[in-house]
């Protein structure tokens, strides 16, 4: 496999602009004037000065937030990797729209949008035990596909997924990025007994050993192991960061995204913000391999985004509260002494 | 000190009623037929439950949530203990209630209503290096009024407080309950330099050597070493547990509160979820002795209730995505395979 038709996403992920470092000094000098002690609200003020860094602006904005569930089938359900029938894809994506689903109703809530893209679900990629999961021209058009999400006014994004099987795929691209086995990096997913967590485990072996060879760089990687909901994600990933939209990252197989991504380049993934750390054993593993602190840690482990929306929350929550508390001089409270 | 006027309070800390664990049945059961794999919104399924417990509702509510701050003076402000003057507690008192202060915008944000109890500002308890903070009757008499604190329809407290000097005072309450010294529990509070660590580890230390033979028990240590907000958190710990109201405490200093009642009978206390953990040193700390596994852990050291306001955010998405997710069987959904 050549690596010809990703030079283009290589470049966007090496080129991407720097932190806007003015706006975020704007944000701490407003900050500092605000009625609580310098420091105290902690994550919250860094979660603002992210927003005004990525954002570029001094005043960040909150008001099209969107999250974006891109959702895929996956050939290897074929080898007894989940818990649920592969139909479950398609019928949670009408979930998704029709509000039923645990997202649309933290979406619902907290008034933030909520797009699915389905990616071909009809057509799951290849069974990465004998197969690749794409040919290279349908990995590239995936990631372009994936760079069309946030197409519109969206000014914060949330990326999440959906799609049986696809924490044994997430495992296989942690195992060939960082090594180890598959039992290093598989879990019990939406919930396989012990008999089908030894089939996840030895389904990425055999997917590994299958494609030992072609697995020399990430694009490599994601296009032999896939699926095309992660390859999606790396164009989200690529778009945001080009169209100044902080984003946050869900959990275990979205981070698999940004972890294809960091691999081309560790700064690629700068504006990214990681949700939470999923009950999946391997994703805090995942985490530390691209040195990122997830803002939640609720034991969850349920995908669609919903620990990305969780911290969008605490995003929205962190501004709302940067620009309508009162300064200390309008509040006539007292400043610190000396 | 005799203990007769904690009597009363002693009793209610000890036959608080226990958790309706049919309720909590009746959330499971609908919590199963759920659009979600089993389990897999962790610690947020947990907080649907804790709710259904103590609130002894099969279908909990959140319709009348408050934050209640409970505002206080400590005389050991005379001992430089404090980066701030005493007088910012009043001004942060009329800043709540203005809507400038960040817990005004929390609450504002996620329709959360906010309540300040002020507790005598103009009379500030006896600077304990030198004297007791309060006598008996004050120490009871602030406790029964922090009783009233969710008179009405509140059926879901979080306590918080304000004052000036009062991380010290929760230092002095945590050395005189598990041990060690005052550079043991002191921190930073709203942002000491060295010399004023050292003078407020100093002032823990003397208050200690000063009450020595007068903190026998959780109620003399309480009164000994103050603060009103502090009896008076104790009060709303009481209460709550008898009304069947859920609370979350805040950080450090709420904390305080429930490690008094913890002392006296350690099941008090189960009603009560920690919002957070506090960038507070001592508050890690204090949290195990009591057993309680925060809810947050975002580096904030604000008070005023902010990190269990914060987690009152979960709680009321928690229970939003309860009520309002979709059944596998109105989704159309397929269920687990085997």
């Amino acid at each position: 496999m050549s690596a010809q038709a990703f030079t283009d996403f290589h470049d966007l992920l090496m080129l991407g602009p720097d932190g806007d470092e003015a706006a975020v000094a704007a944000v701490r000098a407003r900050d500092a004037q605000l009625t609580k002690p310098a420091g105290s609200l902690g994550e919250m003020e860094f979660l603002v000065e992210h927003m005004a860094r990525w954002q570029g602006k001094a005043e960040p904005t909150f008001e099209d937030p969107m999250v974006a569930i891109f959702a895929a089938n996956h050939g290897v359900t074929d080898q007894g990797v989940s818990a649920f029938p592969r139909e479950v894809t398609k019928q949670m994506v009408n979930n998704f729209t029709k509000g039923g689903a645990a997202i649309s109703q933290i979406c619902a809530l907290h008034e933030i949008n909520l797009r699915v893209f389905e990616l071909a679900l009809d057509v799951p990629t290849g069974d990465i035990t004998v197969l690749p999961a794409m040919d290279e021209r349908t990995c590239a058009a995936t990631i372009a596909y994936g760079m069309e999400a946030i197409a519109g006014d969206v000014d914060f994004l949330c990326i999440g997924e959906m799609g049986i099987g696809n924490t044994t795929v997430a495992a296989a691209i942690y195992a060939a990025l960082y090594g180890g086995t598959g039992a290093d990096w598989v879990g019990r997913g939406t919930g396989v007994d012990d008999a089908g967590l030894v089939r996840k485990a030895d389904a990425v072996d055999r997917a590994l050993t299958r494609h030992a060879g072609r697995l020399k760089t990430p694009f490599e990687i994601l296009a032999n192991l896939g699926g095309r909901e992660i390859a999606a994600m790396v164009g989200a990933i690529i778009a945001t960061r080009h169209q100044k939209v902080p984003m946050i990252v869900d959990g275990f197989v979205a981070t698999a995204a940004a972890a294809i991504a960091h691999a081309v380049n560790p700064a690629s993934i700068d504006h990214c913000l990681f949700g939470h750390v999923s009950a999946e054993g391997g994703h805090a593993r995942a985490l530390e391999k691209i040195d990122a602190k997830p803002l939640l840690d609720l034991g969850m482990r349920l995908g669609e985004g919903s620990g990305a929306a969780l911290a969008a929350v605490l995003c929205k929550t962190a501004l709302h509260v940067h620009k309508n508390m009162a300064t200390f001089a309008e509040a006539a409270v007292d400043e610190k002494l000396n």
